[in-house]
């Protein structure tokens, strides 16, 4: 177990001599490519002297006599004076030209009056002012432009000496992975979708590479060394045996690099991605890739993505970073570098980024993030309020535009972030789901433009503006929003099998809840309920058993871990289960007065309020938007 | 003519809904593609509980008497608890995993032993952690990243629809020009080759296009239409007429697109870009796009990518920007936003840039530059030393590891720089060529890391040290290294027909001469030869017809514009010019004092010292590299 730099320095100098080869192309299909030799120039450009200006050529010897009092004709049909484009060449003899808005005409066309004289060479393209013949065009390992391709046409190279695109070999092992299209309709019970080489083909294809992924190979060391020889045969400049690099006993991606050459790193101090194992074998790079997503990601781009440009002679650029300042304490364990998924947005002055969740395993942290926070090894982690710089994983600009959306989460929000995706700018959206009033308290404390509340007041029967009063009031403003009414009741198991009808059935012995997580409306609402009904939270089995989404509830539900949970009906259909209804729930959006005229904002408004908007969340079923867009308070 | 903004406007709204349609494609293509349409997962995921870590699987309530003093067995023959793996399925009954570190095996290895419990669910990926079946995986209009093909994937998604990428028909027009491969060894006399074509087709590729040339249209009014009409009949979603769109009579663009549907906007007070003709026919946008490759370029990233982007619902995200101080006083015209390519790099605190020549016919001003700065129509100019925002043309960290060389030109900074590049890391080398004297005052004024002098002092005979004391002494601290020894001599036409054979024939009536820039090393030298001949420089017919290189001395000989010039061996040699030896010169680097410990100027004199280095230089001809890198003077 090696730190990252370490590691870097032991692979890349073990191979800092590979290169991926030399080949001729035409310079029409060269962008993106690298010059693999200095380009001169064949040609000059122009290779005539040629007019920059539409006029008439002359010889500015000619012109010298004339003036604004002394105004001179040049006679145009014995060629004293000659009509020329910009572009065309200067006629023989000529050394000028005259642009034609400073030139009148006499009446028959013969003559063209001036009333300037022009000095040699005006408006005049000489031979080589873009390109002298036998000029340095660009250097070795110059990474070649669209208008480098103009360059190279018209310096007179019809094909550059580039680099080869490195051939990357994916071999995915694993006895439990299967090929999606083997199984379009379900996957088999403890089986896995092969999903990472396709990922790993993108990332080398976006590192100049061409990639080729071989068939599935089970956990199996002959299978695996077999697979091995068969790329290394194929010519493979890398090969990533993907994944069997940890430490279970089905893991012989360490061993068989070992039989066959040798292990540089095994394991490095990084999360994701500490199961890296890097090697060679008879010259050629092999790699054990983690098998988690995220962490077989983060491997390739630490380690691989870059040895694979440097054998292009490509300059592997390091991500943009931004500063940025972290909404959240973010503990972490010292000795090892931590990589998080953020995203980020601009609250006033500041950028603010926020956690997604961790888990490795979980690719939809990368696909939702916009940025990335490295902590260091020697740090023990981040508080919140802490300036940091982040590594962007979007552009610039889609981070400037994105909404940071925090608190309860509805499915409602999905549809308003898809409508300003499609509007015109697009507006981006990032949620983070830590309930309503996690919500409350980010909107106070300055980390989002928008939080999602569904908090009931059980004294007064009302939702959320109590809790705003006690929160926000004098501390900061903002309004509040209604979004929709949403139907919450009992998810169930399909066809209700315990015969569940209503709240008192969740004291019973054979019945386990799962329930959210405490400061969420739906555990307010629950609690409320229970009240009403005079049941204590002692007598239910799995109250403690919290979860963060009415969809993870859902989930518990479905998959036997827990009889029933209380949530929204679209949750209960999205998976197919059966819904027990309870009450009709407000769920309002509350906005924090600085973010309100946010054009970004007032289009989210916008969309709320519009017809198309309202069909779609009706059409989730168990949704009414009657008040969608009502100003419910002024905080 | 109007302004950008207003001429954006005028299209971007013509064509607002204007889109490319919807296509199929699977998953693992799909990086680089944008969404058509929401996608919703169809699989969880993972699809079953999964063990988090190798360990063993257990129920948690079985181990909850474990604690460091009361160690608990489990029994692992009867299946109490069961050795798993990362990613195998939670065997039935079990609900958690404990780490195999963490388990201590008896000798026969049927018990495991455990100091610990373990809470349910620990260590074990729950369904649906990652993906829900049916929750939003992607909004419209979702640029899929290699991350995202791993989740599609991994949510049962092998197809997505995308929008399609729109098809560009790129019409060259113009009688003058001719293709490189029609005219492979010479471009005939007054055409020039088509290169615009091939770059704006690049262009639209990384825009997202496909991209489509036709053969060469002749300035001929009815061949133009009749492209057009094929070009519409192909099914075009947008064509450029490139060129024929300024005001000369060969121009039937904006004639065309008048007669066959509505010229939209003509003329944008942009610089290059302004002939720039934007319409539409039968409600395909089509465009006059200005002819020289600058203008071309800027019109199309202007006007054509973001409307590409837009039409398949991609972020058209602007260019990045960095503050920067300008090195230079950039007088520019009210009325006209200008466009100006600039050479960024960091000298101590500041990004420095400087500007690269003007001409929108010289595409190697794009290919030098790497930043390029906006002068809005409003402004009269920049000042030197302001302070001002450039959009970069290359990577940040290119930026950030460019040397920025000003003063005399010498070939062999054309080595170093290849040499440079090659380098691991790589460094970039930008250069402008204002002179020697030039040079040493950028030098003091903290506008370069490096600079080329060769600057004789005719009283006493020695190279740079003198001018060194009188500019930059007490102002600036700096190194001079000597860099080459390099033979200065007259260029004249091949086979020298005007038998000139030294200084005394510059005076001739039949000789035009043609001189480099006041300020240049090669001046100095002529008027000391002159001085030592004792020749007046008004007795020299062209004395002050000035160039500002080498190459542009030898290039005016060549083409009959002058007689002689000085210059170096090299340059005679590159254009097969007569040369004429007249003396040896020293050509000197001066480097200041806080650039020396830079790693880029450290793998500089490291490059000077080298073999490689010196063989290449000396096989140029004309050149000595006895004391490159050399230390001649401490100022």
């Amino acid at each position: 177990m090696v730190g990252l730099e370490e590691a870097k320095a032991i692979f890349f100098n073990h191979f800092a001599h590979k290169q991926s080869g030399c080949e001729l192309i035409r310079s029409e299909n060269a962008a993106g490519r690298v010059t693999a030799e200095p380009v001169f120039a064949r040609f000059s450009s122009p290779t005539f002297h040629a007019a920059a200006m539409d006029g008439i050529a002359v010889r500015a010897e000619d012109t010298f006599s004339a003036s604004d009092n002394t105004p001179l004709a040049l006679d145009l049909s014995s060629g004293q004076a000659e009509f020329i484009n910009t572009g065309q060449p200067l006629p023989e003899g000529k050394n000028a030209v005259i642009m034609i808005e400073n030139v009148i005409l006499d009446e028959d066309e013969n003559k063209a009056i001036i009333r300037a004289p022009a000095f040699p060479w005006q408006h005049v393209r000489k031979v080589g002012e873009d390109i002298v013949a036998t000029e340095l065009l660009f250097p070795t390992h110059h990474f070649i432009t669209p208008p480098d391709i103009g360059a190279l046409l018209a310096a007179g190279i019809s094909q550059v000496a580039v680099t080869k695109r490195p051939k990357v070999v994916i071999i995915p092992t694993g006895s439990e992975l299967v090929q999606l299209d083997d199984f379009p309709m379900e996957v088999p019970a403890g089986k896995t979708i092969e999903s990472n080489s396709a990922m790993l083909a993108a990332m080398a294809k976006e590192a100049g590479a061409d990639a080729e992924i071989t068939p599935i190979v089970p956990d199996q060391y002959d299978q695996i060394k077999e697979a091995l020889k068969k790329a290394l045969k194929a010519g493979a400049d890398l090969i990533i045996l993907n994944a069997g690099s940890s430490a279970g006993s089905a893991d012989f991606t360490v061993k068989v690099i070992e039989e066959m050459g040798k292990v540089l790193v095994h394991g490095v101090t990084i999360m994701p991605g500490k199961p890296t194992i890097l090697g060679e074998i008879e010259g050629t790079p092999v790699t054990g890739n983690p098998g988690y997503p995220v962490s077989a990601l983060i491997s390739f781009e630490q380690f691989l993505a870059p040895l694979l440009k440097k054998m292009q002679g490509m300059d592997h650029g390091d991500r943009p970073l931004l500063k940025a300042v972290s909404g959240r304490n973010l503990p972490s364990k010292a000795g090892i570098e931590e990589f998080r998924r953020m995203v980020a947005g601009r609250i006033g002055n500041d950028i603010v980024a926020l956690p997604v969740k961790k888990g490795a395993g979980a690719i939809t942290t990368m696909t939702r993030a916009n940025a990335m926070l490295r902590i260091p090894a020697h740090s023990e982690g981040i508080s919140a309020g802490q300036k940091i710089e982040i590594e962007l994983l979007r552009p610039r600009s889609q981070i400037e535009k994105t909404i940071l959306c925090i608190g309860s989460h509805d499915l409602s929000l999905d549809i308003i972030h898809d409508f300003l995706r499609k509007g015109s700018p697009p507006w981006y959206m990032a949620a983070t789901h830590v309930g309503s009033l996690g919500g409350i308290t980010a909107v106070r404390d300055g980390l989002c433009h928008l939080a999602g509340t569904h908090l009931l007041d059980p004294e007064s029967g009302k939702y959320n503006v109590t809790y705003l009063e006690r929160y926000l009031k004098g501390r900061k403003k903002a309004r509040l929003y209604t979004l929709v009414y949403r139907e919450q009741g009992f998810m169930v198991q399909p066809g209700n099998p315990k015969g569940i009808k209503g709240i008192e059935d969740l004291t019973r012995d054979d019945i386990a809840f799962v329930n959210r997580q405490a400061g969420s409306g739906t555990r307010v609402l629950l609690d409320h309920e229970l009240k009403k009904a005079g049941i204590s939270p002692s007598e239910i089995k799995g109250y403690d058993n919290e979860e963060f989404t009415h969809m993870a509830v859902a989930v518990s539900v479905l998959s036997g871990k827990a009889d029933a949970g209380l949530g929204i009906l679209a949750a209960a259909r999205a998976l197919g289960l059966h819904f027990i209804p309870v009450t009709e729930e407000r769920y309002d959006l509350l906005i924090p007065e600085d973010a309100l005229n946010l054009p970004s904002i007032q289009a989210l408004l916008d969309i709320i309020k519009s017809k198309e908007f309202r069909k779609r969340v009706e059409s989730l079923g168990g949704y009414s938007t009657r008040d969608a867009g009502k100003l419910v308070a002024s905080i």
